[in-house]
């Protein structure tokens, strides 16, 4: 039994002598201290959030979000602020949703919201029976006859005892992304999609859909939790009874848009890149706030502390502030064509886009020898909350990187509260907590650290 | 490099053979599964926080709470349900308190309350001039001389560069403890304290205080951080500022109340107890979801979960409801005192009482071997979030059986939210995550069924 600590410790040593451990033991206690007292991220977010607000792609708000981002970024006396340009697509919801439903028992209103990317209805609404699924094959075994005419409502919820909730997203999310498809292939004149959460509330969790070039477009809203359980429990009364829907979403002329991305140039290898961001854009119907207001102000604080603790990283170091990652990706997609088409070489690419959480661990689109090596760096992050590197992959903005080879990695926070506030209208900044926020912001500055004078060996 | 998992796996192996560690993980998981998909505790809590509310020991609000307590436990088919009864100190706010002071730029009104066992003021209030200082040594160093007759301001903020927040709070207490005493000592008329959170908000943190019977009572209020620094810009620009000051609180004549404990009997150990509990009384300015109704309903849905999925456990399995803990700690003493004269036996006595977040780890009032020995179990539980045994101890409640020799153990939450909300009006229901608390029952379930299993080893 005493040989065990031997073996932990042995096992440590295997990968950082002792007193590299040490030093960087004290240099991410340091950046934690300095963001901890004087980290701006929360100030920062207070003003994205609440001045700013929800600011989707090709919307004036996201204008104002690149604006703002552009002048924050120039303040930092990074060696080099500049934009991205690209055309975003832009949606826009257009006044609120209205839905009801009339069955034996009388009218209920629910809570719904057109999904992102969703035609709108006709200016009358739509009113047709409801058939309720609960995956793709439910629905095809319904046929054309009992599906044709009516809105399909897909009504799977989140399995709950998936103890990561982005687990339990990804295994709901597809009613949400192609539910639209399936049902207008059978005739279906909309579709009713139960909100991605495993909160039980009254708020409409938007989100993209898309269509098919093949298929007929038919409007889509997704409703709340508390709306479709109630929906299904009148269904199960009153099959026949009559739902109506009414959206006024459009799509509008593309937009020019910008990603905003700030350097810091490296000492040895200036020509090499760490990029860590998330996305500026966000849904509109609450503040975005988590999604992903905080990835945006916590990248800008990662790379902030290396001035601020008085760190020379040896690779240039940037934080991107990605465009239109909600409903195109077309600012992930230029990064990384840019990247491509300057010759640039990225070491990693580290996204933050899984709302201001504490921090638990990172992940990373590598296993093997890779991952076991960034997990001996586990006893260094531990005392910050740190206790895993997995092999989940990157977030969103920095996948088109993939194609490059580029090692891609997640900030990944405690999960549980994550899609309370998921494209919602509750998503807005009285959910963060500042520590919580600040915690993840010197993960990532530690991460970086650590990457830039190790690599991945 | 390839040889590190050799060894982790070797370091596991040596504490849980393979097969035993594979049973234990399906049994963990159903534990988990149970309590996600149909855990009781949201809804327990619920009724606790927003129909009986604020329950300090000795108000009618404990009162209903115990007989809410006992019956829901016998509701659940346990073994033996009983009362342990004891007297508690019933002290009581009156009506809500007043403060302000005048500077030479004006009257400003500022956010306290009495703090727990204060008297109250003089019916006319106090006013006096204020003396800041920031721990008892600055104190002194004033005497006498600068500081009788006035209010003393203990403004010594958390430490936030702590990461466990429990360290903050530990740092700055005894401003709130023993401050009146400290003062009083050197003729000060009345004590306002920062308020004991990270946070930066316009709610008085309330908790107990003490005197001492050789030196003067006088009034202690808590002042918000936002009101302290308040005071504290006014006092620099204007030093002899006038604070006002009234609270209404007092004593009454003790009450009779109770400990609520409900029992599962062992198969084999009878009459040897694993105890988990959190305490039912709160503080009165919020509704006490956080502290300690989350760890109340938790720690009944933790024992519950052996009858739900079908474990038998070896030990009898107490779930322990303890009273007065805020106060007095009267509960927690009175436990311990029967457990004494009635020669039981406790393998192990476990308290959740950190706030209903996502659970991290346990803490045990142990070290070297055993706590070496706890830490074996961590790859099982480590899917759960569960990183980490450390040595900090265990909770209030249960410490009165430590002189017994009992080991000590703490659900170990998430902490950087847990001082936003502790002890102040926004210590309420609406701050539950419903998964987050149920994770922790979840948890206490599977550390009590792996200490019934196999003890410390």
């Amino acid at each position: 039994m005493n040989k065990s600590p031997f073996l932990l410790i042995l096992f440590t040593l295997f990968f950082l002598p002792a007193h590299a451990q040490k030093e960087d033991s004290i240099t991410i206690k340091k950046i934690f201290n300095e963001e901890l007292t004087n980290g701006k991220c929360y100030h920062n977010l207070d003003y994205l959030s609440n001045t700013i607000g929800g600011r989707l792609a090709g919307s004036p708000e996201a204008a104002k979000a690149v604006e703002w981002g552009y002048n924050l970024m120039k303040e930092q006396g990074f060696d080099t602020v500049f934009l991205q340009e690209m055309m975003v697509p832009h949606w826009v919801r257009g006044a609120a949703e209205k839905a009801y439903f009339k069955s034996s028992s009388g009218k209920k209103i629910v809570s719904v919201c057109a999904l992102g990317n969703s035609i709108g209805t006709p200016s009358k609404g739509i009113t047709a029976s409801v058939v309720e699924v609960h995956d793709f094959d439910e629905l095809k075994k319904l046929g054309k006859e009992k599906v044709e005419g009516k809105i399909v409502f897909f009504n799977r919820a989140f399995d709950e005892t998936k103890i990561n909730t982005f687990e339990a997203y990804g295994g709901a999310v597809n009613q949400r992304g192609q539910g639209a498809i399936q049902a207008a292939k059978l005739g279906a004149v909309g579709v009713v999609v139960r909100s991605m959460t495993n909160s039980l509330d009254d708020f409409p969790h938007t989100g993209a859909m898309r269509y098919d070039k093949e298929v007929t477009r038919i409007p889509a809203v997704a409703i709340s939790t508390i709306g479709a359980n109630l929906l299904s429990e009148n269904l199960k009364a009153d099959p026949g009874l009559s739902f109506y829907m009414k959206t006024n979403c459009m799509w509008m002329d593309s937009v020019l848009s910008y990603n905003v991305v700030g350097q810091i140039n490296g000492t040895a290898k200036m020509e090499e890149f760490i990029v860590v961001g998330g996305h500026l854009d966000s849904w509109d119907t609450g503040d975005g706030a988590m999604d992903d207001g905080a990835g945006i102000v916590q990248s800008l604080d990662a790379i902030k502390l290396f001035r601020s603790v008085g760190i020379r990283p040896v690779h240039s170091l940037r934080c991107v502030f990605f465009m239109n990652e909600e409903n195109g990706l077309r600012g992930g997609v230029k990064y990384a064509q840019l990247a491509k088409q300057n010759g640039e070489k990225h070491l990693a690419a580290i996204e933050t886009d899984r709302g201001g959480f504490a921090p638990v661990g990172f992940s990373i689109n590598r296993g093997g020898d890779t991952l076991k090596y960034l997990n001996s760096w586990i006893p260094i992050l531990k005392p910050y909350g740190i206790a895993e590197f997995t092999g989940d992959g990157g977030g969103a903005d920095i996948s088109p990187l993939e194609s490059q080879g580029v090692p891609l990695l997640d900030l990944v926070p405690e999960s549980q509260r994550y899609f309370d506030y998921h494209h919602a209208p509750s998503d807005t900044f009285d959910k963060i907590n500042r520590r919580e926020l600040q915690m993840g912001a010197a993960s990532l500055a530690s991460l970086i650290y650590l990457l830039d004078k190790y690599g991945f060996r």
